[in-house]
């Protein structure tokens, strides 16, 4: 991992500003024939598109993907993936009275200082616009998975937004696409609606609780150390704008348990080890014990509010800052996909690098 | 980030077994011309050693550091530093009742699976002790900081063990090297140690949440998207073993905010931008602010308890398992040396790297 | 360096195919503020160009460059420069009968071998096409060089066509630009134009020798073992099609004398340390000493030749192959601005790698 | 690769100084399961050990090599193998009067401007010392390859001793362990012999070129444009010491060749394609054909004679040198086994990498 590039096998490289020509992503290290087309990634970039309901920003993107390199014939042929989305709804204008003032809570002030550059159009590199790179280089590494681990289902969906969780009782798979949270609580998702009605309208915004579940990864993947599996969950999840916590399996809660009540029995089940619970989040030792992967990551609300905060300009004068554009009262929910697609690089990233370091699986139980 | 291989200009890469002859670690990029001394290494290594007092394991081991490269005169070289320490206290028959059954909650059966190597003798590279190596390492990265950003100082504290947090009215900076918890908070350090006691008597063990603040840390460190200064902490303290959670700043609990109570306020202060609150922990669009870097993680309890616990064997043989060997009730409590280490790497590993593709930073305030 | 990327700080990738949409380079690294400009890049890419006389390719590209990110308002942010070229003379009809057939010293059969796929539009990713991302790249590259090493000149030239190499006491640095083999010997140009001419007219091809000299390379940059400057521009070369042999300073020749012969004695000059001659090439122990560093490669003739040649088609049958497409009699020379532009990466790639882990140089002399 | 790492998946990083207390290498990626013991690796740096005979250094070392980490009863586990070498003769004394004064033609003066550290006591990082971990390192990938690709024969082997070449109509491999240069041809060794005595007696020492021979390299293994398997093994090459030309197959040669001469025609053999000869060198687009893999390196002559050279003082004073130490007059016999190594690592990394992309070859011929 280095300055835009994550994965160790699959890498990643993505590049592009929310207001410059096009963004996309490199795709390094996909294997050879694996069917990738328009359509399929486009599938995983239509579910993440802005502007579908009144609780995402109101920017519109047709958001097309198109496949520059490293497929032939509709397979992968090994070489580099490019993929790019050209912006085409760029109205600068709505960002022209921020170009001097520092929103706070946002990377404008820190890039300023770092960089020297202000780009007032709309966060540049730092907008959350970045991450429809990702969805498409997700829609890569999923290509890939269901050809080398066809029984892997990567979930994302809302656990909590602002302060009102889901009702682990209520969990249903099925209903977390049949509302505009991903909520896989459906009482849940109606009082969220009403919830963020109200903030939308009175110009704020509110933080949310995402949760990734990967099931059927095969035991193993993974590595002592630094190149851990939670590891590179938890430095996939940290890398999405917002997130400020990130969580596996018992996440923060783990400190408030004894080992007694943390943990996770084992028993012999007809395809292997069996567990009894799942406070561990499918990890142990960095490595997948081929339960569920559980990952858990908080979004903060966006710092692009109607409520007048206090601020500096460039030139360090005291003024305050309402931010008018068009964005998202809770951005939480854009971050699944962007989570889903994330997850699935590590898993095929772990899935390659098990391959090559050792093969298969080399111990037997039972 | 690879293997056994942390950062990016900075590089350390951790080797050994706990119960092999020796483990250590290969320190590469570390700036010439810094002082390191045996002293000052052994220094950090005593703070974590075991067996200081009855609330960590009795395992007793002298954990003295040998520098055998990149010294030359007291100073460094630019070259790669090599800090080896001896395994002395190798009492393998402990553990000789379990080379059979896999510890629930732990890495063998992990190990066994992916490796089909099973060091029953006490984790091997699973184990805690690798630590040691970390902490060595952060020492070379502390002497470095030393001289390149004198002002900087890293601290680790616990602020919660199992259920009980501390008051963070009664902070004091001057507590935390007072107690054995590393408690900012005299009272929670009382408390803790009638509690611990008491769990340490019944034979079970409790999670912990630690936190590190870096303070005096320059602004502009870290890079967008991937190699963010938060995402590399992030994947620094998950690496750290029995590491549930992870927070930056107001980490999860931003999910609960709106933007209006999450902004931190800017003026403009004597020496620089200043905030009127740190829910960022020191960090925006992946760039350091300035204000103290703030991370928090969540340690949970370690899987080697007296309670019986259900298991299988490697014949896939159902059994209970009770783990006498000498552990710790709480492992959080040798995590705060390890955690200071590490940050220590990541900020050096940024402030290298950040001196390398940018200089000095290129945006003045005022 | 890994799969499609090269450089440490400084880091480019390329992608794309021969007959593909599009091909390019992402490049991560470039320090912020450096004027980067569509046409600034034009000037590079179109001193690459094919089809500018009858002695290259007859494919005529324009080989537009388009930047997509990274530069904001004329200047590099620090971000991803992703730099695009879009092809637009496919004619891809010339290819086809050779889809079946592997050619000899071409990729086809390893390709074929190791991914199962068969471009037959034109070599794919093996093409030589693919150094034109190259290309553009090391504009970006030679823009940063040119704001933090501005007396730094890198020139590539040809020394050797087939068996005919340059009189080294005609040389003339402002002859290599006035004639179509970048020759510093404008005797060697009339004479290798002859026989360049009466090769092509039978169909063949030669090889040839490129040198590629870096003037005003500062003392310092390099590092020992494994990150070599050396090493690095060995890799560089090694890394253009064809390329078959990389030599620095005396290169191979060095086998031959004697350590008295070939000792570069030291004295004192007014800027520093001087050296009576230059066997080393500028660089000892993996270090620039300042004086010129030279780098030399050999390019191997193409494959793609009239002459009919033995070889099988994907079934195992045997039979014979002439390629009639659109070849280089001599592809050495086109390798010119491609070494250049590899050589100004790797330099720049270690002027940022030096200043992050070293600063400025630290020991002085006199 | 980087600072002081070699490898994508199999990384090598070697650590320590010729007059410290210990030198080694820190293994990362070997797969778990294979056999590796403290005789193995012995028996690879005995061969590489100084003071064996006349013609190099008279420096005694033991060199012993001891297996700190990764390795569990006899067989690798996955994990950081260390392998340490102790220094014992020491003999600083010798060095004493070369404190102050660089040696032409040594990285004395570039380590000294670049790191401000002049390690008097014999070159510290940079002397030819450091080659015994990477000879241990190698050992360890042998070790790997042995099970994983049985049929591979890594053989390395001198071709010219200054001005005098080898006579290819001779080459016997089983000559090569049999003469103390490690020549294939018996009656050149026998010139050699009276050539270098004369030498040394003088004081003075020479060149030489070592040919590395990979045996039953299986095809598929390399990537393109960056990852290729000769710019791996151009570079592995060059990064050991003195070496300033690197050539595969036909090497600089290869210039002057027309593409009919140079074609290596194809057949079709009894297990799969077969060539006409091997100008490739057994590589083409960076890909291993199955073919010999063949690559060859220029050694120049130590820098350290006893001709007196001009040289400066650290305080720029101009003087004379003599290097009086124990020195090789040809430090290219000390090259060989070196080299075999770098090429066994480069070769397994290559494998694994494979392993790990693509899994099996691909493309079926035939």
């Amino acid at each position: 991992m280095s300055f835009n590039t994550f994965g160790h096998i699959f890498r990643v490289t993505t590049w592009g500003e929310s207001h410059g020509p096009a963004l996309g992503a490199t795709v390094d290290g996909c294997p050879p024939g694996v069917p990738v087309t328009d359509e399929a990634l486009q599938h995983w970039l239509d579910l993440r598109k802005p502007g579908q309901n009144k609780f995402t920003t109101q920017r519109r993107e047709p958001d097309a993907v198109e496949i520059l390199s490293g497929v032939f014939e509709g397979v992968s042929t090994g070489h580099p993936i490019q993929l790019m989305i050209r912006n085409t709804d760029q109205r600068s204008k709505d960002y022209g009275d921020i170009a001097e003032k520092f929103r706070p809570g946002h990377a404008d002030i820190t890039y300023w200082q770092k960089y020297g550059i202000r780009d007032y159009r709309g966060g540049g590199r730092s907008s959350a616009r970045e991450t429809a790179a990702r969805v498409a280089a997700g829609g890569v590494a999923r290509a890939a998975l269901a050809k080398l681990a066809p029984k892997l289902r990567i979930t994302g969906y809302m656990v909590q937004m602002g302060p009102h969780g889901i009702d682990r009782a209520r969990f249903n798979w099925d209903e977390i696409e049949k509302n505009p949270f991903w909520s896989p609580d459906a009482k849940a998702a109606e009082d969220w609606a009403a919830y963020l009605d109200a903030l939308r309208k009175s110009g704020d915004s509110v933080g949310a609780v995402i949760e990734v579940t990967a099931r059927g990864v095969p035991a193993g993947l993974g590595a002592p150390v630094y190149g851990k599996l939670d590891t590179d969950l938890a430095a996939a999840m940290m890398s999405i704008n917002a997130v400020k916590g990130v969580e596996i399996g018992e996440g923060m809660a783990a400190a408030a348990l004894t080992g007694t009540e943390n943990a996770d029995e084992i028993t012999m089940g007809p395809d292997g080890p069996d567990y009894s619970s799942n406070h561990a989040g499918g990890i142990l030792g960095g490595i997948s014990t081929g339960q569920d992967v559980v990952v858990r990551f908080a979004v903060k609300p966006t710092s692009s509010i109607l409520t007048p905060r206090k601020t500096i300009t460039k030139s360090g004068e005291p003024t305050e800052i309402v931010t008018k554009g068009r964005h998202d009262p809770c951005v939480g929910i854009r971050a699944v996909p962007v989570a889903e697609a994330m997850a699935a690089c590590v898993i095929l990233d772990h899935l390659l690098w098990h391959r090559g370091h050792v093969g298969e699986n080399q111990g037997q139980i039972g």
